[in-house]
Parts: C-alpha cells; structure tokens; sequence
C-alpha cells in the first residue's frame, strides 16, 4: 500500500500534539491512532516500544511509530520510570513529592524510546532531558509528571513552558527530531510513496 | 508428553516455597522454571497471568502455571497493584509508607491471579486477602511488602507469620488451593498421567 503518513499509536492527545508540531517542519504527517498498546513489563523503554510497535504493526500494516515515555527519578532508584502513566492516574506528582520528601538529591531524566516501523526498517530512537524535581507543582501546560520537572539549565517546568518551548529542549522532541532527520535523509518523507 | 509434575514459572524463589507448601497436601509436585515471564502491562492480574503462562506454554510445552499478584493500596487507588514487584524494587515498602504519611484509610488486598494452563485446559483462580498497612515495617519472614501487610483479623503482618501460618490466609494460599481443589476434582492430580 502506498502512504504519505506516519501513524503515532497513542491514545494520549497531548503526546499526538508534541509529537504532531515537532514534525510538522519536516514535512511529516503525523495521524493519531487511539490503539490500546500492547505494552509488556519490561524495565527498558525500548523493548516496550519495540513490542508494542511490532504488534500494532501486525494489526494495522502502516507505517507507524510507538513512543515510550519515562521519568526517571535518582533518589527512587530510576521509579516511576517505564510505568510512569500507571504511577501517574494512580498517585499522581503529588506521589512523587511525598516519595521524595526533604530529599537533596532531586535529580531526575525524561527519557523517550520511538520504536519506527516502516518495513523493511525497524528503527529505534532515543531522547533524554535531565533536570531537577521540583519542590512543588508549577504550571498547567504540558500532561503527566510536567508540571514538577524542571529540566537543567532552566528555571520553570515543563508545565510552564509553551508546547514549542517544551518541544525545543524535551526529551521527546529530541527523539521524534532524530527520527524526522534519519527520514529525511533516507527520502522515506517527505513523499507520497511508502511501500509498507 | 507424560508428565506428573506442574511447572511454576518464576524467578521468586519465595513465591515458589510458598506455592510449593501450600500444594504438597494435595499430592501436586511443583517444580520452579526460573524463565523470565514476558510480562504485558495491564491493569488486571489476570491478564497479565494469562499472558504470560501462554508465552511460556509456547516455549515449554509442559502443564504449568504462572502467579500475578499484587498490593492494591486503596487510599492510592490502587497502586501498586499489577506492577507491584517493579514497586518494591525501586521505591520498596517505606516508600508506599512515605506515599500513606499519616492517611487514617490504610486499607489493602493482596490478590493473586493463577493462570493454569494443562491443554485442553486453560484456567483462571484468583485469592484475595484483605487488611491495612502498618504504621511501621514489622517481621522479616516473607517478601515483598509483607512487612508492612497486617490481614483482617490479624494481630501481625505477613512478615511475622511462618510460612504455613501466612499460606493458611493469604491470597496466594486461597489460590492455589481453589486451583489444587479443581485440579483433584478433575482428577488431573496426582496422578502420572498429564497429558500435554
């Protein structure tokens, strides 16, 4: 079949946003698909992102991307980390802070694993942005642990930066950029003809 | 295959003495099969059991049977419940200590979901033991976060009772007895004819 688009699995809006605009200079057409990803338990973010883009791929066969997201927090041994949307509707940021506690040691890391899959290639990209946890939640952009990360080398959480300011340092603006530049370079996008 | 002996699929070595003791009356031999289990996230233990003892059935081709359980912390909604093990790695019993703080409701289950598969069969048992979290960690027996579980009734956590005083109410007791129960109706076991 031939495609101009990229599918994201997702049921997450905000993500399907961030991940829509960091794109969009690029020429890369990004179209949600609310699938329930098949996520298996595993501590790397890259397995989980390989798996469920295989088994996404095998329902839809389209191009698509499967992103993985995590907070890795240093004091909590790498927690919420892969789990960080069940740790998040369960004990919230508010969880986080009370883990945390007085603790000095706040620092923390977004990661992002894109697991690509447009066959014949199967690619994986990384991102990663540390910073510091804050003491206490500031802001209401952005979605999840936002709102009480402050990445290094700045003074206001994700949650308080606009969605491009976030997309510029965040780590899952530099997966999906690494992702577009590898496409580009391959001439798989911009194009009208993916062979999936 | 002829095979008198039913695989556990664990690494817990303790979820294996405990499985095993709670059997032997039954006259079921338990052997452990230290596989990693592809575990899915999932909010139910059920399904995540089920999919691991069918991975695992694909693999070994014996009857077996994999134990998903959980702390489900109401006050938390829930948490840590299916990815109960990752919990107690990173942030252990004195963070869901720390996530309670002073909280009057401490009220938990422990559940277990046994997926038993012998083909023709393929067969679900769920255990389910209630009680609250400690204020603080008592007893060393059992793993996890016993030391912080007192069960309905009970004047000490799990972690104070011996084994066979723990396997007499918990949660994985209930279960793999509900399982050994069917499996002697059925006259699967004992016996030195599984057929699988």
């Amino acid at each position: 079949m031939v495609s101009s688009k990229l599918f994201l699995i997702t049921k997450n809006n905000y993500k399907y946003l961030e991940a829509s605009l960091i794109l969009r200079p690029y020429g890369i057409r990004l179209e949600q698909v609310p699938l329930s990803k098949e996520e298996i338990q595993a501590e790397s973010l890259e397995k989980i992102a390989l798996h469920a883009a295989r088994k996404a791929y095998a329902l839809l066969k389209r191009p698509l991307v499967v992103d993985d997201s995590g907070l890795f927090v240093e004091a909590l041994r790498g927690f919420p980390g892969p789990y960080s949307s069940y740790v998040y509707k369960t004990i919230g940021y508010e969880g986080i802070l009370a883990l945390l506690g007085n603790s000095g040691n706040r620092r923390a890391c977004f990661r992002t694993a894109l697991a690509l899959i447009s066959p014949p290639v199967e690619k994986l990209f990384i991102g990663e942005t540390c910073g510091i946890i804050s003491r206490e939640p500031m802001g209401s952009g952005g979605f999840g642990f936002d709102p009480v990360f402050i990445p290094e080398g700045h003074g206001k959480t994700y949650a308080q930066m606009t969605t491009s300011e976030k997309n510029a340092i965040s780590h899952r603006g530099k997966a999906f950029r690494l992702m577009a530049s590898w496409l580009v370079r391959r001439r798989v996008y911009p194009s009208n003809r993916i062979h999936s």
